[in-house]
Parts: C-alpha cells; structure tokens; sequence
C-alpha cells in the first residue's frame, strides 16, 4: 500500500445552509483543492456523501460537483452510510489512492434538511433505522439512544452531572469553533435545567439537526512530494458493522462495531490507545460520547462519564475529546460529519484551530458510528 | 493488481415484487454466494446499489442484508450514481478485491417502486436530472432522451423502423429470459403503433419502471482458487464522468462518459472493439443503444439504427447486443441495472442462458449510464 495522506481540508460553518446541497458542497470543495496546492485537473475521482439530497430533488451530485470544479470526466459515486457516510467515502478514497488506483482523490460530505419542518427532517433520519422492526414500531433515534442510555445508568449509576460535563465541554470547544453550530458555552445549570426530550436524555443530550458541508483532499505521498499543509498520514482507515437492532444483541452497554472498527485499526496502525494525543468521536447525543471512549479501548466499561466529569476529556487534559465541540454542539449535518471530523484534526496539525489547540497533535483517531451501529469507521492519522 | 474475478450472479424476476428492496436484496444475494460455492464468512466487504430506499422509508441497507445473511461484522455502503448505482458498487468491489484489500466482496443492487404511483416513481427518478437547470424546468428523462433523438434523427434521417429493430429485438431477447419484466416478442406494428411518448420516442422505444434485485460475488483468484463456476475475468473496470446538462454540450450525438469509459477499459485490457463477442448496453431508451454502439466504439456514427434494422446486433447476429433484452424489455430496476448486465454475462458465460445463447461467450463488455451520462461504467470481462 502507498503512504497516503490528507492535504487539504475545509468546512463551511454548519448551521443553517441558504445556497443549496450542491452549491455549499462545490464550494467547500473548491476550497480543500486550493489549500491542498493541487489542482482540480489532478483529481482522479470524487465521492460524495449526501444521503437526503432527495429531499432537495437532487441525487446524483457528483458528476454535478465536478461539472463545478472544471472536472466533468472525472468519475464520482456517492456513498451512504447513514451517520457515518462521509467517513465510508473516505475509506474509497484510501482505498483508491493506497491501492494505487488513482494519485488523488476528493470527498465531499454535504447535508442540508433545513428546508424542512421538524417532522419531515426527522422522518429523513430516521430511514437509517430498522424500518420493519424499529421505525414502523415508533422508534426514532432520540428514542434508541435514550435505550443505551438507560442501560448504562441502570448499571453504572453516574451522575446526571457527568453526562452533563459532555455536553458542557463540547460546548466549550464549539464556542472557539468558526465552523460549529452552537458557538457558545453552556452552564451545568442550563444543561440540568434543560427539557427532557427522551428520558433520561435531556436536550443538551442531544446534537442538533444542521446543514453544512466539509471536504477532503487524499493524495497519495509520492504524487505530492512537497506538500503546501502539514498533511495527515493514514496510519489506519477501518469499517466494520455490527447486529443492527437492539433487541438481538448480547448486550446495551456498548456498540459493537466499535469495537471490531478499532481493533482492526489500532492493528493496521500497529498502535494501542496510548499513542492517541486526541479524538474526534460520535457523540450524537452524550452516551455515545461515552460508550466510544470505552469501546474504543480508551477507558474500561461505566468509567467514560465520570472521566469527563473529572476533566480528562477536556481540551487541556490528558485526553481531548471532540476539541471541535463534536456533533453535539459543531452540529451533525449527517453526510459531512464524518468528513467533519477529519477537517478538525487538520486544522489542530495545521495550527488552524486557533483557541482551541490540543495540547499535542501528532497522532489522531477520528471515529464515526452509522445508525445505532450497524456501521462504523475508524480512522487514524499520524504527522509525516 | 491482483486477478479478480465475478463467482457468483443471481438475479429475480424483474417487474413487481411483493417483498421489501432489503428482503429481495438479501434473497438474490444469498443465491449469488450459494452459487459461488463461497460461505457468507467469507465475504470482507458488502457494496450495496439501493437510490430510492427512501421510498420504503429504509437507507443504510448494507447493514440490514448483512444480518439477514449472518455475518453483522461485515461492513458496507451504499452507491449512488443514478442508474449506473450497482455498476458504481461493482467497480468498488473491484478495487478493493483487485488492490488486495479483501479477497470476496458482494455487490447488491435492489431497487423498489412499484408502490408508489407514476407520478411518484417518476419523481424519485428525476433527482438523477439537474435539480435547478433541468428537472424545475419541466424536464423528465423521457423528454431529455427524446432531445437526443431528435438530435440523431435530425442529422442521420433514419426511418422509424430502425428504432423500432431495437425495441423489437430486445423484445424477443427478453422472451427467453426468465428473470425479465416484458417476457413476450413485440411486432414492428406493434411498435410503429404505439402511442408518442416525447416525440419522437413512443411506448416502445421506452424502457419501463421496474422492480428488481441482483447480486453479485467478487473474488480474488489466488482465494478461489478452484470455482465451481466458469468465472468472469476483470479485464477492465472503468468509470467516468461529463458534462452533465444538455446546454452545455459541444454536440447531442453522443454521451462524452461512454466514450471516455470506453477509452479508458479497452486501454485497461489491452483490447479493441474487435475482441468483444457480445455486449450488455444501457438501452434505457432505444435511442441510448444507438448512441452506445458508436460511443464505445463499435460503429461509426449514425449507422448503428441502421445496422440494428439490418440484423447486426441480433442475438445471432455477428454483434449480439442486450441477449437479456436489455433495460427496454428485461426492465430498469434503477440500481439493480449495471449489476443485472453482469448476470447475463455470468449466465451465457456459465451456459445458463438457456434458449438465449449467444453463438460465442468468451469476452464480454457491459455498459451502465448514469441520468443522461453525467456517469458512465464499462467493464469488460473474459473466461479464464
């Protein structure tokens, strides 16, 4: 396999999106190749993620993103992973340009739902459920998370404080985030304070519908040679899945491809947890956060919240967590997620994430669920 | 790049399915792997076609077929490029198998929308169109396909029969293919009668909306080592994009990704048009079959009609073109298309297209667009 890497990276400010899927996603686009230091021409394929494009009657945006770039022949699919779509894309993208299929690839992660009412956005997300077991049966996600959640105090007994210290710390990070969602801190009170959505996940549990759009430029090393960016080096891209329905798993206290995506990785990048300096995980609502660090092998079973609790994730301790205030408050626009992440690690090697710096950014995981877990991607990067 | 190869093909009955996309997806593809003589276990990667999901209000599908065939561990994703989805998925599965990431890959392409009304249907199928500069502006494939015709016919003054060769053919093709939607022979009457459509494309120059799924299983050589079936030989697995609007084109006789395609897989396999047997072409209007046959190199421009009129691409023709009657009259599942096409390769290759057979099975070229060429897919295969 060749030595590949990322040299670009971009994300608009997620939110609330006026231009349309296509426009925010040629846009961002545009501006990884500019920063990567390498030409549209030099790309070799695109992948798109863009799973509610429906809902703006657009499919097929590649060829549409590339008509934008200048780049019409240039070949493009768009992968759909449900959460984790744009981290599935990228795992092409590695594979195409490791493989040496192609010298340069693109991946574009866009979502836009703003356009819709509460109900009809919700209805969209929720396609990544069970239709026949779970959905038709009135599950949505707030509701299958609020599952795991209960599990895990049924058996751990945290404090709604330590959940708390989640949200409150992703917060913090996303009021020095230019591209987050929510930009402003929040107290404990406001998140003990805060409505209960699906018990026992209150609405600072929760990350937020948004659109937003975010890209990546990989590349392989010997194409490159002299890169503009500090890039980062793939040390591990990983994808498993896992039993989708909670009712036929051993148990709820974890998400299993999770654990098998981390496995495989941490043996691609021949790495334990302790060479980690920082993470970006899925915490779409604050036990996902939790359970991550656990299945990913970072903390043992039922300690995560109370970890953070006590500051460990915090952006100055020992092992920041989601320094980009993570789906929770930079905002969860589905497809540009997983991408997302990786903008932010970026932007941590690249001395671009002002004001909210790690204290050490040599080596990053980024992790990304699909669902409730029926997919999972782990990725992890090291410096040259 | 290591030798790949297709192991197993399955397919059901195109038309109206009373099953679910992921009940149907998760049938033909564990007829794929039994026929394979593989084991589900051994499957590293599961690459699904599945657009309009979302009118069964299910995304994120892999993970579903994956349960339903006892291995959860395995990961997925989903591929959209229009109607070249399941061809998309195909050339994944090619790159991982072929660079040595995994040894087995499935490929399933599943579409479903017979439960919605044509009205409906025919809005799922338009998000493949420019949003903003076609489809609000009134255009429909039918239409944008007419545009073409009108374009060839305007230039090359072929009579009606030519067009209607094809439809006929691909008619009688069908006739002898269990897995088709149109199951009967058409006349020339029949087809000089039908009622105008776009003018100048009637019923039976037309493709219709079908359901169906098919399934593919790809293998490494050196893990198969000895098949129980004759399998097919990745000699090229090609994709490109174009210009994606009419407006935008330098000319209308013609679709810029499937010259492209072309270019690129017979430069892969070392070969020339000359070395094909027979060819599975996108005849999603028998307009697209003409334009295909000199596109990929075949014929020379504005004699293809003619040369279908004239016997050439009939199934014992010195061409055969579609012997599984093509989208016109085996039917066009949007995603389970450009997989489809490779089952009827796999089937005259494995002596299975009884009462269909081509007079020679030994180097195939299967060609997948994607809207009106905004994606193109060719692969070419041959036996060991």
């Amino acid at each position: 396999m060749r030595e590949t890497w990322v040299v670009g990276a971009a994300s608009n400010r997620f939110g609330k999106m006026k231009e349309s899927g296509r426009e925010a996603a040629t846009r961002v686009a545009m501006e990884a190749i500019r920063q990567s230091g390498l030409s549209p021409k030099d790309i070799g394929y695109t992948f798109v993620a863009n799973a509610f494009g429906i809902s703006e009657h657009q499919g097929h945006v590649g060829p549409l993103i590339n008509n934008g770039l200048g780049i019409p022949e240039v070949p493009s699919a768009t992968l759909e992973s449900a959460c984790s779509s744009s981290s599935a894309a990228l795992h092409e993208a590695y594979v195409h340009v490791a493989g040496g299929f192609i010298d340069v690839a693109l991946v574009v992660g866009v979502e836009k739902l703003s356009h819709l009412d509460t109900l009809a956005a919700t209805s969209y997300f929720a396609v990544a459920a069970d239709y026949a077991f779970e959905t038709k049966n009135g599950a949505t996600f707030p509701g299958l998370y609020a599952t795991l959640a209960s599990a895990y105090r049924q058996e751990f007994h945290p404090k709604d404080e330590m959940f708390g210290a989640i949200a409150v710390k992703n917060h913090a990070n996303a009021a020095r985030n230019p591209h987050a969602h929510f930009q402003k801190e929040i107290s404990m009170e406001t998140y003990l304070s805060s409505p209960m959505i699906a018990s026992p996940l209150r609405l600072y549990d929760c990350c937020p519908f948004s659109d937003g759009a975010s890209a990546l430029v990989i590349a392989a090393k010997e194409f490159v040679q002299r890169p503009v960016t500090e890039p980062l080096v793939f040390r591990a891209s990983a994808r498993s899945g896992a039993v989708t329905d909670m009712q036929d798993r051993p148990d709820l206290l974890g998400i299993p491809s999770t654990r098998l995506a981390a496995d495989k990785a941490f043996r691609q990048a021949k790495m334990t947890p302790k060479d980690i300096n920082f993470l970006e995980v899925h915490d779409c609502f604050t036990i996902a956060e939790a359970l991550a660090l656990e299945d990913l092998g970072f903390l043992p079973k039922g300690t995560a919240a109370k970890e953070s609790y006590e500051g460990l994730t915090a952006r100055d301790g020992k092992l920041p967590v989601n320094p980009s205030g993570g789906l929770k408050a930079k905002g969860h626009p589905v497809s540009a997620t997983g991408a997302s992440q990786v903008v932010e690690i970026f932007e941590q090697f690249n001395g671009l994430a002002k004001g909210r710096e790690v204290p050490k950014a040599e080596v990053a995981l980024a992790h990304n669920v699909g669902a409730t877990g029926g997919s999972c991607s782990v990725h992890i990067f090291s410096r040259r």
